[in-house]
This record gives C-alpha cells, structure tokens and sequence, in this order.
C-alpha cells in the first residue's frame, strides 16, 4: 500500500513556542518525522514525504521520497485520495510510533482504518474507499467517521497509545521522554530536556 | 485473577476543580469508576474497590465488593500485593477503558504487565511476581519498569489508547466526550459539556 506522510516545513510546531526556538521547533519536527519513516520502513512501506517546500536534509531524503505540495494540509490529502489508490497516510509528529502499529492500522480490512489522536485528530489513516476526503480541521477523527458513515463504508478505529500520542504542546515532550527510544528522544535529551516529576501530571523542565 | 479498583471517595479529581464543583467531582469520579467496573465485568473479573472510605452509591455497591483501607494509595494496593496471589489494579479514572483492554492486560504472561498514563502514570498493572510492590508517587510507570528490572521480574508494557487515557485535568475531557459511551460519558453530556473545536488542540465548554 502506498504511504504519505505530510510535512510542514516552514514553522512547524508552533505551539511549542513557549519551549523551543523556531530552529529548534525544526530541527524536532524534522527527528520526530525521521522516527516516523523508520517506523514505517521497518514495517515494510516506502513512505513519500508531501511537503510543503524542498528538503534537503538527508536524514529525510536518505530516508523516503519528497513530493512538493504546497497546498495546505487537506487539499494535498484529498489530491491523493482522488487518485482512488489505497493509501495509508501517517502524521509526522508521532516519534513513539513502532513497525507493530503501522501493521495494526493497515491490517484492519474496513474501508476506513483511524488512529485517533490526543484531542480528536486523525494520526493515522487507512482508506480504501475511492470517495473518501479528509478534513483535518479540528476534531478531525469525528468528523472522518462521521463522512466515512455518510459513504456507507466500514469504519475501524485502532487503540493504540504510541498512534494517540502526537506531539503538539510542551507538555507532549513528557510522553517522548518517558517512552521514547529514536531520534525525537535523543534531540530532546541533547537539547537539556527531563522530566519534572514535581507536582500533579509528570512535566518537563530544561537544564541549561 | 483477583482484581482491587483504588478509588479515593473524598476530594477526589481535584485538578478537575476549574471546571467542576466538589460535588460534581465527586459524581463524575463515581460514574468513570462504574465504566471501569462494567468493563472489568465484561471481561469476566469480580473487582473489589479498595476504597478510603464506606461507599453507599448503589450504582457502585450493585457492581462490586467494597473493601475500606484508608491507607495513602500505595501503602494501600501494597498490603494486597504482599499476600502474594497475582493481582489486577485498574484505576478508577479511566472511564474509555474496554473490556478487551483488560483482557489484553491479563493476557500477557510477563511477570509485569503494565498500561502507562499520560504522564507516566500506571493505569493498568498485572502482577505476578509476589515480591513486587507499586510506588504511584510521580513517573511511577518508570519507576515500576525499574522496580521489575531490579527484581529480574519479565515486564510487558501494554499499547492502548483508552487504558491511556485517564482523566486528571479538564482537557482530558474532551477525550470522553470525542470517544465516550458509557455513563461518565453521560454525566459530562447532562452537566452542559461540549467539544470546543475552536482553537488550538480541541478542548471542553460548558452550556451554562
């Protein structure tokens, strides 16, 4: 089955402002979509990255295949569903996801196969159905289950913690400190990042 | 296998207090503790709530034994553990939690099955080895990994979403209002919550 995993280069992560430069933000993403291609390899896909401009880094381009779309996120989707090829696509933001997740979402045989994420996005996603289109606005998994059921296609929702744990707001490096073991990990943990067990739900706190 | 659901009758889920009252609280940490048994019943367990106080809430008392130890919560669960019979404990805050999620718990044979939280904590635990004992004070899913290590304990961490997903903070909620079924579900539904799909990562209003 082919595989996209759609990249924002420009600004990416913005939420993590309050945490990282806007350097870092892209050297992070950059490691964490690195994590996902490896994951994805090891499964037995060759992703494409869809990205919104060139890129030359060869931890990517050693890596996967570079398709330059730069049309926000649910136009460069859509563009591929209306190829009415199968298509898995995988958010860039999942540096804890493993080859045994990827397989799980692909093994369903639904027309529709979703991991959710934190908040209700759309982390992963398996199509089959030919009229299926994305809308990656808000809370996106609802909103595809719902279209998904308007079609009268078969919807299967993945449980899996590693697929939910996308990686948007500072405390989100929490869930990589603790369980992550690639190349988001090493970066956090090269950039000064542990966890902060202080008080309430376990943080994060930068030794520099 | 026997199975103990701490649940801490007073002042319980008090990072919820910017959005809930006391009372509140007290009624949406009764309702996510009877998804959790319904659940564990499904699956086949006959849990007892290892609870600090007397509960009287049929709802609870028609579902499982109750059994009062108002011991701090680790002190608690591990006066169970050193009777030494291989023991289930499922938070009471995990109101997403399905039967085959318990089920995928139990099935492993390691001596230690582990379900982490957000955060770090430990949701769902399986202990077969006698001389093991919990420490729920902060990242205690680390901590629990090495606690095993150090015993040469075989460990086996579990990958699910809904065992995941425990509710401390009022965003959490928005994760049982995007995948709910059961009664905390209805609780939130009833009190006036809804998705706000407005900005940034989806979070809760409330129709007041």
């Amino acid at each position: 089955m082919r595989c996209f995993v759609p990249f924002a280069v420009d600004t990416p992560k913005s939420r993590l402002a309050p945490v990282l430069t806007p350097g870092e933000r892209q050297s992070l993403a950059t490691a964490m979509l690195v994590d996902v291609l490896d994951a994805l390899a090891t499964a037995g896909y060759t992703p494409t990255v869809l990205s919104t401009a060139p890129i030359t880094d060869d931890r990517v381009t050693d890596r996967a295949a570079v398709t330059v779309d730069d049309r926000a996120l649910t136009a460069a989707v859509n563009a591929r569903l209306a190829e009415g090829t199968p298509t898995l696509i995988v958010m860039a933001d999942l540096p804890l996801v493993e080859p045994a997740d990827i397989q799980q979402l692909v093994d369903s045989e639904a027309d529709i196969s979703m991991a959710p994420g934190l908040g209700g996005g759309t982390n992963g996603l398996v199509v089959r159905d030919a009229r299926f289109r994305v809308d990656y606005h808000g809370a996106s998994y609802l909103d595809h289950r719902q279209a998904a059921a308007e079609l009268g296609a078969t919807i299967e929702t993945v449980d899996s913690r590693r697929l939910t744990t996308d990686i948007d707001e500072p405390e989100d490096l929490a869930e990589v400190l603790i369980h992550g073991t690639g190349m988001a990990y090493d970066w956090l943990v090269d950039a000064g990042f542990e966890l902060d067990t202080t008080s309430g739900r376990v943080g994060i706190q930068r030794d520099e």
